[in-house]
């Protein structure tokens, strides 16, 4: 296998995840990318293809224990030791108290915080015998405080920042940087761009997060030497209230 | 029914929240106590009488939705209305991240904060008409930060906090007074007797939290006039290191 | 002196200090209360001692660090030792960054926080010998947060705040009991009635905070037993955002 | 005077303050360098200028207002629009409450925190009808929490966080970029060098900040585009227990 070395992002949409793959492919990693669907990665794979790198789509329940084991190794086997892994699932909706049901209030849990931990916890299991790797979950603003109607999405997200939190104190001294940068502010997706338009128009003035810059941040946590390493950060657009 | 007003108490082990069952059947109300297993409130419920309270065991499963709807249903409908509904169920585990096993990070994630929800939105939905009521989840220390060990743990209570963070901002404008008073240090308990005796010699000298003390705090939030809510608050031993 | 304890208030006006004063000299402290110029607490004093307790006033600078010394001093030899010591003295300013003086940005300091490091210090110099006591610092909002307009004020009030516990974690141990709570909203004043009274409107539905029940809160601090103690809370009416 | 751009270091020591001078002088800023002494500035001023770089040292008294006001005055006149403004003063002392007098908890805040009120408020002052710059202060661990013996020092920090928060607020919006990465961990100095030998030794096996890893931060918290800014972030060893 060489020296190649992998990125592992779980939760390559359009936005965020697709970026920092992008990036990494850049600078020589293998990217590998999942979805839950295949099909919706092909864009993204014959893009990095195109930039000249190398991609691996994976259709992938990131929720499922087992997939998430042979996931991580699979392309341990065939493709490259994952020196980084990314979490970049979200799962922002919005209920009032009394109309969150139990199946949402799990269902949001399960995939924004439970598929974390799984893709943290298989991403140390081959990084602590070579005593180095990143990994690096993506926070939200919820992840800092609750708000009406976010029971559910911040519940999920603040649980997800105590395993970064719980992972970096008992990773960190052995090698692994385990970081959790907060994105606060609507980030440019297809989502703002038909659900908050208004917004969207600030986008040429700088009122929407570029994912290329937060996909610069990633790279730059994961370049950091370890006697200055980061653990918690925060970006966000310079008119965005807070 | 009168004038009676009901507590409802989620996790009334032997310690905390048998004490907060205690306190408010002092000051006239009927205290509504549950556990898993019915056999072991016994002694509490008699204890209460005995005390010239009135008391109503509930072996409930506080994980199962279909059981916390229907108790909820019936302490309103057979009893009294619930004023205050306090959410005290821990999951105190402690394993290194590549030991937490899915079963487990689920399990303390079911126990410690989704039974939370579901006692949260039932109690909300019989407050909310009334426009009146008082929500405690009790913290702990690692509803604040993570740590080696406690990747399960700290996100569950975690998630419990943005929980009562959400409800909060969403009910207090509503007239339910939501608090998350976090308690730090060790709680005299007989399992902190039996695991940890060298703590537990300290507590003639005040190192370890009195339950009955934890239950004049809810006392006290419980009663705060509207003008002046806590919302989050916090309690540790003078000698504890924090 | 026989057995009689002292509250000392410094910044004891109109409406917090003064009402804290009152509720400690009810429970039978020897209420000791501070203002610039001490003319303007005799309607305090007299009320006081109309309810049949115990006050003196004092004119007295807080920020001088002789005048606190000697304050100190005097109480404890011709009163009553100093059993609980609440400093009460904001500096509410606001300004834009650059149309804060050096002057005010100084003065704002001076008075909301280095006049509490005079009291602390003092406080604690007499407590510790006793091995008791209890000294609270009133903290607000912007004790938690820079915000635009209030470099001054917050740079106090966040200043004030390291020094509570800072004070705490070594004063603790020591059994002197140090306290931060936070208000946040409007306080029932002259002020606020005068220059808010949109606000102020909301008085009768709870939209301000009755100064009665902050020194609530203060007389339970106090009363905490010390296996149980809070070092910073909040308070806030039902109805102000956060 | 052309396109030339400054960056103004307030305390650039024999660490951090010349890092970051250098750093950004090796981009192509003209370094523009304080401290009380102009003589202990003039090997950093030399060693600038040996790797092609342009700098200007300046024995300047942060505390005091017109100094401050005319050094900015003169750099903006003299050599260049100041696009960059870093406060790196520290003043890290440790003192028992009772010890810590009246004095040193002024001076500690005066040069620790006054300094930097005038250096934010006198860059903004020119930066502002460029509506273009950034403007970091430099904190530490005791920006965010108190610890015992350190009233005066933690003060000081938590009071220059809070006037870095307050600048933030009001000048993002204004295009000015206002940062406080927080430095957690001892730096590689001659002063830990010489009382922490034994820290010291970890330097090898990266328990030590390298400054030249914290300038690398404010370089590119500095290169931010304006979508994508960053507050707070944090910077600490590996191996540095938190």
């Amino acid at each position: 296998m060489s020296d190649k070395k992998a990125i592992l992002v779980i939760g390559a949409g359009d936005a965020t995840g697709g970026a920092i793959a992008r990036r990494f492919a850049r600078e020589g990693y293998v990217a590998c990318v999942t979805r839950r669907s295949a099909d919706k990665l092909e864009p993204l794979v014959a893009q990095i293809r195109a930039e000249g790198g190398e991609a691996h789509g994976f259709g992938s329940d990131a929720r499922k224990e087992e997939e998430m084991v042979s996931l991580v190794e699979r392309i341990e086997r065939e493709i490259a030791p994952i020196e980084v892994a990314v979490f970049n699932i979200g799962a922002n909706v919005r209920f009032g108290i009394t109309d969150t049901t139990a199946r949402v209030y799990y269902k949001v849990w399960e995939m924004a915080c439970f598929s974390g931990f799984l893709m943290g916890r298989e991403a140390a299991r081959v990084m602590l015998p070579r005593g180095r790797g990143t990994i690096i979950f993506t926070g939200a603003t919820a992840s800092l405080r609750g708000r009406e109607g976010f029971a559910a999405f911040a519940g999920a997200k603040h649980a997800l920042r105590a395993l970064a939190q719980s992972m970096a104190r008992e990773l960190w001294p052995k090698g692994i940087h385990v970081a959790h940068p907060v994105i606060d502010g609507a980030i440019d997706t297809e989502w703002i761009r038909e659900n908050f338009p208004q917004r969207y128009a600030l986008k040429e003035s700088g009122g929407i997060v570029n994912p290329e810059h937060i996909a610069d941040l990633y790279w730059q946590i994961h370049k950091q030497p370890r006697d200055a390493w980061t653990h918690e950060t925060e970006l966000r657009p310079w008119m965005e209230p807070w």
